[in-house]
């Protein structure tokens, strides 16, 4: 399968519809911007899909699953088997991801891209399954070139598929035990930061174990050399199967011109190397919030990110992105649903 | 009327329905602690509910609008009709709150406590009016001892139409040009403060306008003596009709024991009269958003509390509550509808 599309560039919003939208917010019956940032949310939507009036009825949420070798380095406070066992939660419809997606009404697609028991043979669950798990990137790549290749190309044909479903938005979820090491590896490489800094502790290290993690990375990094240079080589070396799928979906995305609502850490990193990728991708995302975990705030900055929301999540499985949905809804109601003055006879300031 | 209930304490919330929901929160298939802030939304609304699945089925907003005297002191962008136009607004559906509470599927009630030109006799809109808005503070006494209780009494009614219709959350929303000039003014005296640090645009004043509006409440203080010792006169010395009503309802509220969502500067400022008149009240306020204006912050810090937005928001209305409704829903959904480790086979860390 071919990864030809990687390099495309992003669709461009269309100034048009985003002006209009300008307009139409500065007539609405309140002080020009006193909604804050709802109203810059509704006109950047609106620009992205290109009509004066935004829409968010239709949400497609894909949780990528997978496992990592690195996980083998002690680095985690779950055992790996829990990807897979959570794997059928979100088909069972118990997990986080799964509760919230009912409550918007979103549709909710689960791909197995790589768990190491797997592929999770389950009703609802799409087998996209590049191997059991990556490598133990503390000894050699995690993945192979045509690994990485299949696992962008597993979140291309989920992006491809929610586009199909009409979809107005895009979620990516991420779930895999030991993924924070891999996220913190990408960001350090990317950002040429110190794992100390960026290192956290995941689902729940103590301190010594996030010193040990963050020791883990440094070393694992010292082995590799021009990978600062090459975000997608940086992802193959030290990067996870559902990273690089979300990769694969957001840079589709923005090829396609669907609207992104990134989620936490995990998520931001797969975003870093998209953007890294290809700049004009990072027009097609909104940030829903600010994770607990440390890394995700450097790579924010880098990418002069605001997140909508700061509750202190930080579960991934694109539970931020969903709990920040019901906030663009509402900022496209206000824009679409209210008077104007001139409608309502209200005088202007 | 009688005020007798301005005395009573608020309702204890269930200890045991908190602890029962506290218990659950740590057998849901997700690291503990990873959903941040909706944990503890969840934890304590189970508390204030007494059950251990707290519910937001049925939301209650009233907006109580008024007019202020100080207005002729050129305190504001718009002109003082604006406040009956919104009312007219508010009925009509075209306002922001409008929006939102058909959004939520929440009940809008709106009372006019005293309009300028009121009150407004139209369908949907509640007749509580006191008088034709305050007087003019800078030149004697905002409101009698009278209008202070009809006030009151007129939060007080709203509140108890709220509990009788079953809502599970009321929301609190504000109207009147110049409001933000009482609230100020009510919390410098309460808080001790000076005009220049918490006096700010409103609806869009410039920096003159904002400096000129800090001498009128600076000046306007120095007329009053003993006023920082009682909140309630305080109110009445400087606030406003629907800041009295909101002070009311909040009361009310917390002594049926029906949670209250805070919205932003002007309701902050009767949260704070409320709980200096009667402290146990703060136990029943979630806080929504983190205003644009200035003041909001100093009460916030002294009120010990975190709201769960930060948008840049400062239309009033109650709009940054209705705005926040949305997490707190899905905090509930989550904590009732996500499967524990037993339930999904899951293993714990």
């Amino acid at each position: 399968m071919s990864v030809d599309w990687l390099d495309e560039p992003a669709k461009q919003p269309s100034f048009t519809a985003f002006e209009q939208a300008r307009e139409r917010q500065g007539q609405l019956t309140k002080p020009p911007g006193s909604l804050g940032r709802l109203e810059a949310c509704a006109i950047t939507l609106a620009g992205m899909q290109d009509r004066p009036d935004p829409q968010l009825n239709n949400i497609g949420i894909t949780v990528f699953a997978a496992d990592h070798g690195i996980a083998n380095a002690g680095v985690s406070a779950f055992p790996q088997d829990v990807t897979g066992q959570m794997v059928a939660n979100f088909a069972a419809g118990g997990a986080a991801i799964s509760v919230l997606a009912r409550s918007l009404g979103a549709n909710l697609e689960v791909v197995d891209v790589g768990t190491v028991n797997g592929p999770v043979e389950l009703p609802g669950v799409i087998n996209d399954h590049v191997g059991h798990g990556t490598s133990d990137f503390s000894q050699q790549d995690a993945m192979t070139q045509t690994q990485l290749e299949q696992a962008l190309n597993a979140g291309r044909a989920s992006a491809l598929r929610t586009i199909e479903s009409g979809a107005q938005l895009f979620i990516g979820g991420d779930m895999g035990i030991a993924n924070t090491t891999a996220a913190a590896a990408i960001s350090c490489a990317l950002l040429r930061a110190d794992p100390e800094e960026l290192a956290g502790p995941g689902t729940g290290l103590n301190a010594e174990g996030v010193s040990h993690k963050a020791k883990v990375i440094a070393e694992a990094l010292s082995r590799y050399t021009g990978l600062y240079e090459t975000p997608l080589e940086a992802l193959r070396c030290v990067g996870g199967f559902e990273i690089a799928a979300l990769v694969g979906a957001y840079l589709t995305c923005a090829q396609q011109g669907l609207p992104v609502m990134v989620d936490g850490f995990i998520t931001s990193a797969a975003a870093l190397v998209a953007v890294r990728h290809q700049p004009s991708v990072g027009e097609w995302f909104f940030f829903s919030h600010n994770s607990a975990e440390p890394g995700h705030k450097a790579i924010l900055k880098v990418l002069v990110a605001e997140p909508l929301l700061d509750l202190g999540m930080r579960l991934g499985e694109g539970s931020g992105a969903a709990t920040a949905v019901p906030i663009l809804r509402l900022a496209c109601d206000l824009h679409n649903g209210m008077a104007t003055f001139a409608d309502a006879g209200v005088s202007e300031g």
